[in-house]
């Protein structure tokens, strides 16, 4: 792409784009377009080709604007360190909930705000179909084949309902919130695929939502990048996005939280997210992320949690049960027993304790006799504001 | 404000900030602060000795930050002709809702749309107001008292409730969105002060909340901007706006909606969005807001509407209050009638139709002999997302 001074019926100062020329698999000469332009747009996706490019690209002194999470959470050092060294710009605000300006947000507005914690809501595929659980008591594979059929889910939707996707964005955001050189390999994430009506069914009965949730946030001084399945109060801000809309919550101290939402995906979102970065690409220049702390990432954290079980119904059962969580230090915060002939289904909310704990805890009731099947552990997110 | 290349600890081209001087009431001097400085902050608020300060920094090629929105709303063209002659920035995120950064986002990320419509609840006090009034049955008085121990209401809290501070916002909203110069005073706005607990009521019955809305629109050619009470269906993103929270909806075809939320007020919030703006005008040069169009105001808009009437019980009542409805071309929704001894309470949902005509047949209505007082008319925000 490239630029001239405009005249009218643009105000003078104003400058205007022109294009240069465009690359697909089957025409165009990436030398060509490269010569003729000032910024180069990648829309490629994955990582090679398009690494070459943007490399290539900044290298020779040109601005980039890409919406490729892939490259920017697997190659983000490389990527960074070249701008960097050639003063150029790398903008990237569709590589993340689309036209939500959430990298903007976090680069520019939030420059001066000392980031606590983001939660997220990335992906929209997961989202609709955990909305449409809710909505309709649908099973999550009925949920799929409709996401499908409505184009809000590909044909091979692995990485959006394995929390893959989800994960890559949150480690842009990640290093973008803290200034740490996150990658995907650093992000943990769970997807929805384990998901069921009950779980659904059971939050609706204790007041909550369920969504798929990224988290990054300090902790001492480490940080924890995530993504999982988890509950929400119905005040959090979070809790009503609904559908294939993304949202993300800053928190810091000064500020409480700021909160973006707005179509995560799609076309003329993508575009108008590039065309944002085009535009303020042309009144250069920009603020390149830099990074100046060491990672330092804790894979150990509180939660609350929402266990789901089903046990025999007999006295001493929730005794027993109650036992072993108090031995890992976990305190019960609400319980509903439902009895189904000679069986029941205990649902409980637990007070937040470190997930190790949890785990281990669990690992001690799936072995009771009383127990028919490993506790289902979902995570709740007790914050509630305003 | 001056600003350093930093050298160690910050990383090699980040530029360090310095504070060259302090200007209050009872010490510092303007002249000696401008000599100093490459970027002025005005946090005195009002127009004058504002505006001179500011007008003669920009002129003097200084960057100017603001928090000022009676001053970019009343001397707006001024001020943009100003930093665009002196090809200086005039950065303002703090004036409109806070750290929720809708000013930059506009500015930027939003360059590329089309925006059609801005929704915003963008005054907090009454957004505080409304909120405890739904949530305990309280009169708008009590509610104001609570705001006024709380801090969320100063003293003298008529620019907040009469929909004034509102409607100063979405002048400067306005012009960002759609480049032309509005100002404060085409901005019709009414308040919240003749708010009942029976609407608030009312609207629970219907499924709706009530807020103090700012809308920015275009209506054809035309613009048309405006504050007052409107009940919104709980799926709008402004429905679960609680407490002293702002929040901005950005409506356009390309994008649907993006929607921005967070804290309206606070030192700490202020702060740092006046750190952000610093932040950016450091790393220069901007984008300075230019108006391309000009503004042709549309001084009658389509409503939906709730009507609210204490009529006699007595058969044909509500058919008389149709026909004149049916006279202006009103579409009754829903009807919700209750009995009160001889007297009955009429609730009406109305479909949009011209404010105008609501307007004429209210006027029909209340000299009618079965009216007991004249129609309470609260616009409804109709559209339902997602």
């Amino acid at each position: 792409m490239t630029t001239n001074n405009g005249t009218a019926p643009y105000p003078v100062g104003l400058r205007r784009p022109e294009l240069a020329g465009v690359l697909t698999r089957s025409r165009g000469s990436f030398e060509d377009i490269l010569e003729r332009s000032e910024l180069i747009v990648e829309l490629i996706g994955g990582i090679e080709p398009a690494r070459d490019y943007v490399l290539r690209a900044m290298r020779a002194g040109r601005h980039v604007v890409t919406a490729n999470k892939q490259l920017l959470s697997q190659c983000g050092d490389e990527l960074w360190q070249a701008a960097h060294e050639a003063n150029v710009q790398l903008r990237f605000e569709a590589a993340v909930a689309g036209v939500v300006p959430v990298v903007r947000v976090l680069q520019e507005s939030l420059a001066g705000a000392h980031v606590e914690r983001i939660h997220g809501i990335v992906n929209g595929t997961t989202n609709f179909i955990l909305t449409e659980m809710a909505r309709t008591g649908m099973s999550y594979q009925e949920a799929l084949a409709q996401a499908q059929r409505l184009g809000y889910a590909e044909a091979d939707p692995s990485d959006d309902v394995n929390g893959k996707d989800a994960a890559a964005k949150m480690a842009i955001l990640a290093r973008l919130a803290f200034g740490v050189p996150v990658r995907l390999e650093h992000v943990r994430y769970e997807g929805i695929e384990h998901i069921t009506p009950d779980d659904l069914a059971y939050a609706r009965e204790l007041g909550l939502g369920l969504k798929l949730i990224g988290t990054a946030e300090r902790i001492d001084d480490g940080l924890s990048v995530r993504v999982h399945p988890a509950f929400l109060y119905a005040g959090h801000p979070l809790a009503s996005v609904a559908g294939p809309f993304n949202a993300v919550t800053v928190e810091s101290g000064a500020i409480t939280e700021v909160t973006m939402s707005g179509p995560g995906a799609g076309g003329p979102q993508t575009a108008t997210a590039v065309l944002g970065d085009v535009i303020s690409a042309m009144i250069p220049p920009p603020s390149v992320a830099v990074t100046v702390e060491p990672l330092n990432l804790v894979e150990d954290v509180e939660s609350a949690f929402y266990l789901h079980m089903e046990v025999v119904d007999r006295p001493g059962v929730l005794a027993q049960i109650a036992q072993l969580l108090g031995i890992q230090g976990a305190s019960i915060k609400s319980v509903v027993q439902r009895g189904l002939g000679d069986q029941a289904r205990l649902v409980m909310v637990l007070h937040p304790l470190l997930e190790s704990r949890l785990f281990a805890a669990c690992e001690l009731i799936g072995a009771l006799e009383v127990v028919r099947s490993p506790p289902r552990a979902i995570r709740v997110i007790e914050e509630e504001f305003v």
